[in-house]
């Protein structure tokens, strides 16, 4: 044992030979070492190998339900062990908020992509996107897309701001799409993402090769990737550029996706004067990016953009929050701003202010000097040891300041500047050239539309921020599993979150075209044309296991007269005009005459279909994509073909769901209706009632 | 007048001051002068301000239906004026074949995205893009993702193959999203993308500076792109390198999309033996990819992938098909292939098929030697200054050869190479680095599965050949504007077409938080929470001119009696036993005891929220996303809110489609079912029955 922290690699944890040149990382508050890195004589290429190998049989082996479920585990491993890691985090600068963010963060994101897998995804291992493109006339060439995952790794290098966030929003999206991770944490907060990933595989529910760890930098980490490969990085945008030069992204086909710290804005709104909730909310959140994480956050307010009139109100309002921020030791009681994760950002923070100071940045919040903090055992005083700064806004005279839309720098530091009007705002809000976010407090519909018209471009995600949502919202600077984080330009030009659009991020999308029968193979979905089943047994009374996609009713023909459509209007008192007066429905320019009602051709069909007796068939959850294509007059007879389209069981219940493709036609074998039926089913015919 | 090919910039046709220094343009199979390039002295930067200015206005004052219905008028005008193209077409060296595939299929393009763009875009400048992410429980915080279009310009490099297809579809999904195109032809038929962008301006159609034409290279292209612009590039992989290796896309933020010739490959199943219509279909296949245009097509067959013990009889089809072929001047007729576009891309083609020599490949078709061919005059004989190659098949002992997987030889040419087992089929297919497309020739649905399994990740597209589509399909080399076009690695790594996927690609993603009233504001869709009116003019009163979104029906409850649930399985014969059964039902994991069917619900909700009399609402047309999510016992009773949700006013009809969001509640105010109804609606009072 050489004291080096651990990689896990090839199946193992591995550590170098010697500790020779291992770099110290030392506690954020404190300066006391906690954790020496070195990956000296790792052998990448063997992780690579093995993930491409034993990490994609493993996943490839699952289906994207099963890979949910594991999701969940994982989630709940770590829920379990919460308490170590939040003290573990403590020592990279985090207060007990910072470290919710990051630990309960990263844990959401593993529920968030369980839950939204097993909702959003079919249970089974190809994605289909799109409708059916009918590709000739006759039916029988069909073209469809599948996104199928990729055949490689995903190397995944992450920043020192959110190790345990951070990695598990690259790592679950990935996993879900069946592609093996490789992380590559941050150095100087390593340590954290060591210990969560000791505690998954401790866990033993990791598939074997699906998600390895290094410990420490590569040098030539790109070197050995290759078409079906995938790089996920989050840092600074120099390094992005660096990593995106690689001959193996620029010609070798490795996906590169990035997404970077950026000159985010936040707008307040022409109508949100001193004493609107709107003011109050923007100052409120401008304080808490500023804050929170100590600053070091993509995603945190560089940039706050407000009415040339409102400036002064808005520092007072922001002098006046600050004044009461406690900065210290986050282990001391009270303390809600920690130090930045090392001195060495400290120092280059303060190298960034004074580029904004000498591009003509006023500081009218906060002062550069070491600070006196609130110490671990509760006592006051300034530690030359600890990375602490105090938060500062800075305040632009000249909007046109290149320093105010260029320079970022990564801690408690905020600007602020004066606009003239909504175009002017919109040109600033540009200025940054691509972010990752920006947000606007307005209660002006107009305003708002305005605003976000002009800025979307230039932005990944755009919050708007009113009395309405002042307390439900989750904050301008809070990336959410549901929505896609990353920007234009500047922000790296990546997309990641958004559910399941990250995990097809993982997949290559392919245009497949060919007959009915040949689509229906390679998508599991039943497509019309291919083999059906009609006649045997009713699949009504088939569970999930004996069940099969083909599976078809063709019911007999059922004669529609004007006293049925005259029974239904009656009975549910639906006496719209087409179904009731025969001159107006003439006047129509759809129909001949008085018709059916499109309802009742619905309840009729299923009266048609549906076998009654108690059996696997459990209930009628919804119906999907329904058209009425050929209006159904009196003495039209309709009959309706139902067909096993998709089964989807549950992995964690014993039905799922069956998907019907479901055609109504008239005499004539006119299309009348289509939709799909969705029903609960079965898995065995001994859970049926 | 120089006699320089114009330019079509700043809204007015260009010309150099002078023809020094110009390219000349020669016919492919006289070798005689067709036309003079230069470009010197033209003001790149002022057309691409003219772009970003004039041509951002006018096309965002448009809809994308408004868009859309220009589009086809500019389909219907190069309809009227085809004869002219196909004229000139013929001087590239296209046959009448090939000048279809070109002109018919560019303004097939143009039809294509006019009809989609109407039918799944709505009728606005914002598209959404998935459902509604609920960021809060009381539902005041919300999440949506929509697309805005880019903020610059598009700019268009083609290849010199498809001058008029290549331009229209880049150009047609640029103008629907509402980016202005700047568009580049290559100089060796760059005469034809001329004449038929000269047909569009004469018609007058064109929104100022919504398409611009440079008739010829510009240095540094590139150099005045930045965030908000987009480049898409066709034609070589080496070209497609450098220009991605620009700063204006490495660190701009300038979006590059690239589709580049591939080493395609085309497998034949172990299944289609000599004498199967698989067989038979794939050789057609084989011999129309190598002649059709003459070879020069991104997406022909490069790789014959075929069982080791077919490879003589696939080589002796080949043979046979070839013999057939009628190489000649396109103006001949009979001809059923023309010649290379130029003598450049000849002597490049030999070139080529001396490296595939020297790698191993065996001359087993065609020679190289120059060949006699059909003249316009219908003689026979050589033309030293023609273009002329006659289809070529290098057959490979050495599957492992690097040759075969590397070097493309841009013209009739394709190699044929065995396999043993469908897994070293699929790691030859791997070894092109990604390709644009893989054909596979099977009737089993096995082999499908298998082979796609493996290949799809290294494809853009794949299509699936066998007896079922043998005549129905569009062939392996056809790109469709509805499936996308492009492939990974060695292909560009850009996607093009496949329908909206096209427009959403010159458009920016972003996730938008905000309160339901801001998120209707942004995205023009109503959103549950947003200010809705209930009581006044019932909305089924309102024409499209005077419904709102938000206008709403809150019907009053209605009961609902066992005798119901009974008269309703009666009339529809829906006697299932959840409806029926007593004990069965509550057997059931989902029912507290007998329940209401769900199209009871649905039929009754109809009747509560309908206003029967004739007006403007003229039909149900479907219904989407019901879900049913609380049984209704016998006592409880249901009510209906109906809220006008979107508005989608067609732009060629009277009517329009109005989307409404229908929620059933029953007495607990409990969620029963919800649902989104689609309405027919007339646009004015005075066009309603």
């Amino acid at each position: 044992m050489t004291g080096v922290l651990p990689s896990y690699v090839v199946g193992a944890w591995w550590e170098p030979e010697s500790d020779a040149g291992a770099t110290d990382v030392r506690d954020a508050s404190t300066g006391e070492i906690v954790a020496r890195v070195s990956t000296d004589g790792l052998d990448l290429g063997a992780a690579l190998e093995y993930a491409r190998t034993t990490g994609q049989a493993s996943l490839g082996g699952l289906t994207f339900h099963e890979r949910a479920v594991l999701l969940k585990r994982f989630a709940l491993t770590l829920t379990e062990r919460k308490s170590e890691l939040y003290e573990i985090s403590a020592q990279t600068g985090a207060t007990q908020r910072d470290s919710w963010v990051d630990i309960d963060g990263g844990i959401g994101v593993l529920f968030s992509y369980s839950s939204k897998g097993r909702r959003e995804l079919p249970n089974a291992r190809v994605y289909v996107d799109g409708p059916v493109e009918l590709l000739s006339k006759d039916g029988t060439f069909l073209g469809r897309h599948v996104f199928t995952r990729l055949p490689g790794v995903a190397v995944q290098i992450n920043a020192f701001n959110f190790p345990v966030w951070g990695a598990l929003e690259k790592f679950a999206p990935a996993f879900l799409a069946g592609v093996p991770t490789l992380v590559k944490p941050a150095t100087p907060t390593g340590y954290l993402a060591e210990a969560f990933v000791r505690m998954l595989v401790e866990s033993g529910d990791l598939p074997e090769g699906s998600l390895q760890l290094v410990s420490g930098s590569v040098p030539g980490l790109l070197d050995g990737l290759r078409l079906g490969d995938l790089v996920a990085f989050t840092g600074s945008a120099s390094t992005a550029e660096t990593l995106r030069a690689h001959a193996a992204v620029q010609t070798g086909g490795v996906r590169f996706t990035s997404e970077t710290d950026s000159i985010n804005a936040s707008i307040l709104g022409p109508d949100a004067a001193e004493g609107t909730p709107e003011f109050d909310a923007y100052v409120r959140q401008l304080v808490v990016e500023m804050t929170s994480k100590a600053g070091q956050k993509c995603t945190a307010i560089r940039r706050a953009i407000v009415p040339s009139a409102a400036v002064d109100a808005v520092i007072r309002a922001v002098q006046d929050r600050v004044e009461r921020v406690v900065l210290g030791d986050p282990r001391a009681d009270g303390v809600t701003m920690g130090p930045l994760a090392s001195l060495a950002q400290r120092d280059e923070v303060r190298r960034r202010c004074a580029e904004l100071a000498a591009g003509g940045g006023d500081l009218v919040v906060g002062s550069l000097a070491d600070p006196e903090v609130v110490l671990a055992d509760g006592s006051r005083g300034v530690v030359p040891d600890g990375a602490f700064i105090e938060p500062l806004l800075f305040s632009f005279a000249d909007a046109a300041s290149d320093a105010l839309h260029d320079i970022e720098a990564f801690g408690p530091v905020s600007s602020i500047v004066g606009y003239d009007s909504l175009q002017d705002a919109v040109d600033l809000v540009a200025r940054g050239g691509g972010s990752l976010v920006t947000s606007i407090a307005t209660h002006d519909p107009v305003v708002a539309v305005e605003l976000m018209t002009g800025i979307s471009a230039f932005n990944g995600r755009v919050l708007l921020l009113d009395r309405d949502d002042a307390r439900s919202s989750t904050g301008h600077g809070s990336p959410l599993p549901n929505l896609v984080h990353g920007g234009p330009g500047r922000a790296g030009g990546g997309e990641e979150l958004g559910g399941i659009r990250a995990v097809l991020h993982h997949m290559q999308r392919t245009a497949v075209q060919g007959s009915p029968e040949m689509l229906t193979a390679i998508t599991g979905i039943w497509h019309a044309g291919a083999e059906s089943r009609p006649g045997g047994t009713h699949p009504f009374r088939k569970s999930l296991d004996e069940l099969r996609i083909g599976d078809q009713v063709l019911s007999p023909p059922r004669t529609v007269g004007l006293d049925d459509i005259e029974t239904f209007a009656a009975f549910t008192g639906d006496t719209f005009y087409a179904h009731m007066d025969e001159a107006a429905a003439e006047a129509n320019p759809f129909f001949p005459g008085r018709v059916a009602h499109g309802y009742l051709l619905v309840s009729w069909a299923a009266g048609l279909f549906v076998d009654p007796a108690p059996g696997p068939v459990l209930a009628n959850s919804g119906l999907e994509n329904l058209r009425f294509v050929t209006p159904v007059s009196p003495g039209d007879a309709v009959r309706v073909e139902l067909t096993a389209k998709q089964i989807t069981p549950r992995e964690t219940d014993d039905y799922g769901e069956v998907r019907w493709d479901a055609v109504i036609r008239n005499q004539h074998d006119d299309l009348v209706a289509s939709y799909d039926v969705l029903t609960l089913v079965a898995k065995h015919a001994s859970s049926a009632p």
